[in-house]
């Protein structure tokens, strides 16, 4: 086919039939799949180009041409459209989008993305989805060993806090079965205790389980973020003395913000003469079990009875990947199965040992597995150790400059790859016994992000923390961030803020 | 660069760091999407290829190299690998996969995936996504209106499950507001209402959220497999006799096995006349919303207060699309919100309404709607109404076939686009009035199943109900599927089975 007519063809209408046709689409998914390439893949992750391409909510609506309507459109409209997508959309992979506790585009992850919506599967029977379940065992069998289980049992969830409540449901069900069949109506009221930097989606499955965010006792934590024990027996005794059942710990190993891991040894000794399940979420810091340099960090981590680990987080896996993990067995098939005979029937020919879908909450479910494992393939063990490694080292690295550098303060020493810092602008280092200094600091944090945004020059977050007034979250988790990118940050916030 | 240095390339071992690079991984990301292209979405479903190319689990263990090891590979080993995964899938997308309540590849519907997972958004704030903040709220709005909405709320969920638990969970809230914080404990015991053939996620959801799979009350079906609106008025008054407190009802709209739609009406005027939450699971049937000719199988939607309509289902959007809406504004947030200050801070320099993950249970979410506005945007509203007519245009074809076939019974008339049937082997034809009759028919469907699947020649599952022995359902959602597909199946099943 010439240039010509291919170009062409990209001029006929959409249509509405299902089912691909190589003289239909041929030319269409290449052209897409062109575009992708370039602008989103190799373009939306070059230094010279743009984080995001900022436009307000309201005047975005108007470039965009969302509307739905009767009639379909051509493919070069479609194209076009999808272009738009692209253009406008926020490029997460950036090196300099260092905003959130994902990012990165990994070519390799990528490609089993691509493989696994090509697939387009359902993973809850082996007869459906016989690639991936082998797959999920597999890659859920070794990381059960970096997390030193001598038997497990797991599942990929739609995100950490998807996980967390799958945690939080065994523990109930292991100490209360019969909240299976009869509710926990007349059980007395159940408490769980979690530090007061833990996750939010703790308190969310609280409340979506029926216990109430109330009984959600938050613990609190030392000077460097991770929860007090001597708080976490008070919290345990008081809430025994009040009439509350307590029957878990959620230990946090990585904080949302400050990147602290709860001391896994000391908790689980608690839990163990109290006779509480112990969940560790490891969503954001578990990625350091990969390190022999770093894995100290999470030591104990196997007397967890149950813990969230999110490739998608530090290992730097596209979204969503969140592994749950337990070291009991057959716990989640007896916890949340419903037996439907329709999907998992018993007179099928094979093993239906592999039919593992009952033992989620999800019916239909994404294999989220595919993007991961195509990584760990790809790279080793021993790549994912050095871009582990490599995360610390840059995340080291920047704390030094700052530290030396004026008008930077750290939050605190980090443990994990956030840093935390604020950055007071030279109008400010006189204004320090300024009673309203901390309002003054408070409103430099959003104005250099609004900035940075509005510029498209990178993308950090912030976030006000107990008494501490705004101060920046820089996350590592793209081993692409180099020593030049580092000082990239730090010249950036300063030449955004130095005029505030 | 020639093509032999770009095969050359291949050689190369993968690495580890993250950051795409045209010089390194330019070819490799080429290669694997002319694979992908090949072999998945034009191989996968020519009607000469398999669907599945059968393996025992303990065989394909064998045949996959699936263990992760220290070492990486090189890009060339990586693609063998990939290739192996597309080989041993199931090809859901093919026109002879009718095996599940999805199917189908959707060219606009691929490619909006692939955009999305190239930019690995996560939905929860205006400012990582902004794009797809607008696309969901547009989508969302559309489809409202053909509920027929006034006023709207909604989310994508990860399926349906997911999405059917959001509705229980509102209806609580909306009752008792006060389990956000103190939870179940103490309220007496609440009970939900669904007929005996709606789908397990409302037991699950009961299990999870501390009500107890007891506490869904099955009601009776008709002949037709509807819900018996008698019965659930009897239903309702027993449970308060027994001092249980209904809250609910969630009425199924197009059920899982027979396709069953639940009489909207009459229920909604239970539940008006009982103070009660009506959910409508429509994850199935909801799909005739958008045809004008089969939308009067959901009159009186509008009157429920939270709805499950999954896109991924009967309109053939790749997995997972799952839409929840709702009535009640504002009462996702307020249900599930945790205001966490890290992510939803209120001191950002653009409207932050525009932050809409705190109604959702999930932090980080992957962005589902781009796939499916690819596809309506591709089409258009008359392009989706075409596919959904041809959809039940093909179902009444099968069913008319049958009738005439000797050898094959349907269950019931089909409601929806799925259709239940036995086949009966010759052998078993002179045997009706044998008291083992039902037991010998019972063991026919799954040894036709493991024969077609062993020749890869289709898949269609099977299922008991009730006093019904195993009998084929055959489910439509792939437009692809013409009436020589329609003959074909028949063919296959009697040429299959007319042996046993």
């Amino acid at each position: 086919m010439s240039n010509e007519n291919e170009s062409n063809s990209l001029g006929r209408m959409c249509g509405w039939e299902s089912g691909p046709d190589p003289s239909l689409h041929s030319h269409f998914l290449s052209q897409c799949l062109q575009l992708l390439i370039e602008k989103a893949v190799f373009g939306g992750t070059d230094r010279s180009t743009k984080v995001v391409d900022w436009v307000d909510p309201e005047d975005l609506k108007e470039k965009l041409d969302l509307a739905l309507e009767d009639k379909g459109v051509t493919q070069a409209d479609l194209l076009r459209r999808l272009n738009d997508v692209v253009k406008y959309s926020v490029k997460t992979g950036h090196p300099y989008f260092i905003n959130q506790l994902f990012s990165s585009i990994d070519v390799y992850g990528l490609a089993g993305q691509w493989v696994t919506d090509a697939l387009n599967p359902s993973v809850y029977t082996y007869e459906v989805a016989p690639v991936f379940t082998l797959m999920e065992i597999e890659v859920l069998k070794v990381m059960a060993k970096f997390v030193g289980y001598d038997q497990h049992d797991g599942l990929f969830s739609p995100g950490g806090s998807m996980s967390n409540m799958y945690g939080m449901l065994l523990a109930r069900y292991y100490r209360f079965p019969q909240v299976k069949k009869r509710g926990v109506s007349g059980l007395g009221r159940l408490v769980a205790f979690s530090s007061i930097d833990a996750h939010y989606s703790i308190a969310k499955a609280a409340m979506t389980m029926g216990l109430g965010a109330d009984n959600v006792v938050l613990v609190n934590v030392d000077d460097e973020g991770r929860m007090d024990v001597n708080h976490l027996k008070k919290c345990i005794a008081k809430s025994r003395q009040e009439g509350g059942i307590p029957f878990m710990v959620s230990a946090t190993e990585g904080t949302t913000v400050l990147g602290a891991y709860d001391p896994i040894m000391a908790i689980a000794d608690v839990c163990q003469a109290e006779g509480l399940w112990l969940h560790c979420d490891a969503a954001w810091g578990g990625g350091a079990l990969i390190s022999n340099k770093h894995k100290h960090k999470l030591t104990g981590i196997h007397r967890a009875d149950s813990i969230t680990w999110n490739p998608h987080k530090m290992l730097a896996s596209p979204q969503q990947c969140s592994v749950f993990l337990t070291k009991h067995t057959g716990l989640l098939k007896d916890c949340n199965s419903a037996s439907a005979s329709y999907l998992f029937q018993k007179d099928k020919f094979y093993d239906t040992v592999y039919d593992t879908g009952d033992k989620h909450l999800q019916c239909g479910r994404r294999a989220d597995v595919l993007k991961f494992w195509t990584m760990w393939k790809a790279k080793g063990t021993e790549g994912l150790e050095k871009h582990i490694d490599q995360l610390f080292d840059m995340a080291h690295l920047f704390t030094e400059t700052i530290r030396k550098r004026e008008g930077f303060r750290l939050l605190m020493e980090p443990q994990c790859t956030n840093v935390c810092f604020w950055y007071e602008p030279p109008s400010l280092r006189s204004e320090r016994s300024n009673p309203k200094y901390n309002m003054l600091l408070n409103a430099v944090a959003p104005k250099i992000k609004e900035r940075m945004v509005k510029s498209g020059s990178m993308m950090v977050t912030y976030q006000p923390l107990r008494s501490n007034p705004n101060f920046f979250r820089l996350v590592l988790q793209n081993s692409a961030v180099n020593k030049d990118d580092i000082k990239y940050f730090v010249d950036q916030i300063e030449e955004l803020g130095k005029d505030l």
